[in-house]
C-alpha cells in the first residue's frame, strides 16, 4: 500500500496542483529495516522501482534513520501509516501515532490496531491541536464509508449499520451460492491473491469486527470495544441454511451489524440471509458495502471501491487532499 | 422543503450544537407574497404551524420586507434556497443568489435552474470569496452523490457517471416490471404523492437531464449545457423491451449516463435494461442511486436517501453543517 501510493503521488502532481493546488511531496519513508530521506523525485523513483532492483533499493534504506528524528524535520506536514497493527496492543502504530500528533503532524493511517485500541484518545490529541485524523483506509479503503456516516449525513441521528466489509469472506459465499464448495472456495481466493494465505481473522469475522467498530466508533459516537461484539464465524455456515436461502431467492452475507438493542446499541457479526430488497443484495464477489438507517435521510447505501493496495492508497490519498481542502 | 428546514433546524438545536458547534438560528424568511423577520423562536414556531392557523400566519408576512434589505442584516451567514427555478433562465433564483454571494453570504440551495444556467459563474464568485456554494438539496437531496463524487472520490479521475435520479420514474417502471400498466403505475403514483399532478419533466427525462448536468459539472469539471444531453423520453419505453428484459433477468431503469464518447464525452439519459450484476439493478421504487467509474477507486455506487421534503430538508441542513466545519 505504501509502496502504491508513493507511485500515485508521482503520477498525479499535476492533477493534485491544477485541481487542489496541492503539490505533495515525499520527506521520509520508513519499513521495519530503516528509513530513507527523500532527497529528489529519483529518490522515489528508485524506491518504486526498488522491488525490481534489489541491489540499489538495499543501497537506499539507512537503519539509522528512525521516525522521531524525521519528526522534527523543519516544517510537521501528514505521517501515513501503512504498517499493520496489532489489534489488541495496537502497536506499534499506537506509539507513533501519539508521537507525530504531538508533534503537530496531520495521521493518515491505513493501520486498524492502533484505533481499535486507541481512537478515543488519538481523536483528543488531534482534535486538541487542530490536526486531521483520517483513516477511510483502514475502514473500507476505496468504499467510503467514514464519509458517507460522518459528512453525507451530518445533522441526522445514525440508529444502525449493516455492512459487507470483509472482501475474502463475501468471495466465498458468492461462491458458496453458486454451487462450489468451502474448501474449493477459499482455495479459489488463496490462488487468486483474494484471501490470505492465513485468512482466520478474515472467516472468523475479526476483520469485519474491527472495520465495524471503527466505522460505529465514529460515526455513531460509541466508545465500542471489540469484546462487545457478539462474532460468530463465517466457517460456520451450513450446507442447509445455504440451500434455504437459494430456495428462497435470498443470498447469504456475512454481515457486520450495530443497531439498537437491549440497555443502548447490540452489534454482531455472521452470516445472514438477506432478502432481494435488502440494499446489500446484489453485493457480491470481492465487493463491499455499507448502509447507514437515519431518522431524516433514510437509509443510504454505498457499495463498491476497488479493494487492492491501488484502492487503499487511493484512499490515502483522497484523506490527505481532504485535510489540506480544510 | 423550507418548512421542513425551519422544523429540523429547531427540533435539532442540542445536536447541532453538541456535535458540530454551531447554533444556527432563523433570520429572515422570504416566499413570493412577502418577507418575515424572524426576532424570537416564537415567530418560528408561528411560521412552522402557520399552514394549521392562517389568521396568524398572515399576519407574520410582510410584503415590503424584501431580500436585498435582509441580505445588508450586521453579519452575512447562509442563504438557503428552496424556490423553483427556471432552467431556460435560472431566474428568479439565479440574480438572488449572485446577490447574496456578492454580499458575502454564504449559498445553500435546492434550486437547479440557477445552477443549470449559470453554475460556473456562481462557483467563481463563491470560490474569489472564500464562500460556500452548496447544492446537495438540488442533486438528489438525501442521496449523497456530490459528496461521493467531489470528496470520497477526490484524487481519482472519473471517467463515468451512471445514475437512476428520479423517483417517479424508477418507480413507474419497477411497477411496470411487476405487471402493472403504464397509465396504471403513473396513477398510482399520482395518488401516493409520488409523481406531480404534471408529471412530463420526470416522464420526458429532463429531471434526470438536469441532476446529471449538476453532479457532472461539479465532479468531472465539465461545462454542458441540457442541450448536450440526448434525452429520450420514458413513455418511449415499449411492452416488447419490457418483456425481453424479465425474459432475461434484466430490469429496466431510466438512467442518466455519462461518459467517454466521440470527440470527449457522452451524455444520454433513455431506458436501459441492466443485468443483475449491474450496481443498480436492486434499486426499485422512489429510491434513487449513482455509480461513479473511476481510474483508482474502481466503481462506487451510492443508493437510497428518503425523496420527499425532509429528506431534502436534511440535505440542506447537512449542507449548512459542512460550510461551518471547513
Amino acid at each position: 500500500v505504501g509502496r502504491a501510493l508513493a507511485r500515485l503521488l508521482a503520477d498525479r502532481q499535476d492533477l493534485l496542483r491544477n485541481r487542489y493546488g496541492l503539490s505533495p511531496k515525499l520527506r521520509a519513508i520508513f519499513r521495519s529495516t530503516g528509513g530513507l530521506m527523500v532527497r529528489s523525485p529519483a529518490t522515489v523513483e528508485g524506491l518504486i522501482l526498488g522491488e525490481a532492483l534489489p541491489a540499489r533499493k538495499a543501497a537506499l534504506w539507512d537503519p539509522k534513520i528512525m521516525l522521531p528524528a524525521a519528526l522534527k524535520l523543519d516544517r510537521p506536514g501528514v505521517f501515513v501509516d501503512c504498517t499493520p497493527g496489532n489489534i489488541r496492543t495496537g502497536q506499534p502504530g499506537l506509539d507513533q501515532m501519539r508521537l507525530a500528533l504531538g508533534r503537530g503532524w496531520h495521521v493518515v493511517t491505513a493501520n486498524k490496531g492502533p484505533l481499535v485500541v486507541g481512537y478515543r484518545e488519538l481523536r483528543r490529541a488531534a482534535a486538541g491541536r487542530g490536526l486531521g485524523l483520517r483513516f477511510s483506509a483502514a475502514a473500507g479503503a476505496a468504499l467510503p464509508a467514514l464519509d458517507v456516516g460522518l459528512r453525507s449525513l451530518a445533522g441526522t441521528r445514525i440508529t444502525a449499520i449493516e455492512g459487507i466489509l470483509n472482501g475474502t469472506t463475501n468471495y466465498i459465499l458468492t461462491r458458496l451460492g453458486q454451487g462450489a464448495t468451502f474448501g474449493g472456495a477459499l482455495k479459489e481466493a488463496q490462488d487468486k491473491g483474494i484471501a490470505e494465505p492465513d485468512p482466520t481473522l478474515d472467516l472468523e469475522g475479526w476483520d469485519t469486527a474491527v472495520k465495524l467498530l471503527l466505522i460505529a466508533n465514529a460515526v455513531m459516537g460509541l466508545e465500542l470495544k471489540l469484546e462487545d461484539i457478539d462474532v460468530e464465524p463465517m466457517s460456520g455456515v451450513s450446507p442447509r441454511a445455504l440451500a434455504f436461502a437459494r430456495k428462497n431467492g435470498r443470498a447469504l452475507k456475512f454481515l457486520g451489524r450495530i443497531g439498537p438493542g437491549r440497555g443502548g446499541v447490540t452489534a454482531d457479526v455472521r452470516v445472514r440471509a438477506v432478502a432481494s430488497s435488502h440494499p446489500l443484495f446484489g453485493v457480491d464477489g470481492t465487493n463491499k458495502g455499507v448502509t447507514f438507517v437515519t431518522d431524516t435521510m433514510g437509509s443510504v447505501t454505498v457499495t463498491g471501491g476497488r479493494s487492492d493496495p491501488r484502492g487503499a492508497a487511493a484512499a490515502l490519498l483522497k484523506d490527505i487532499i481532504d485535510i489540506y481542502r480544510n
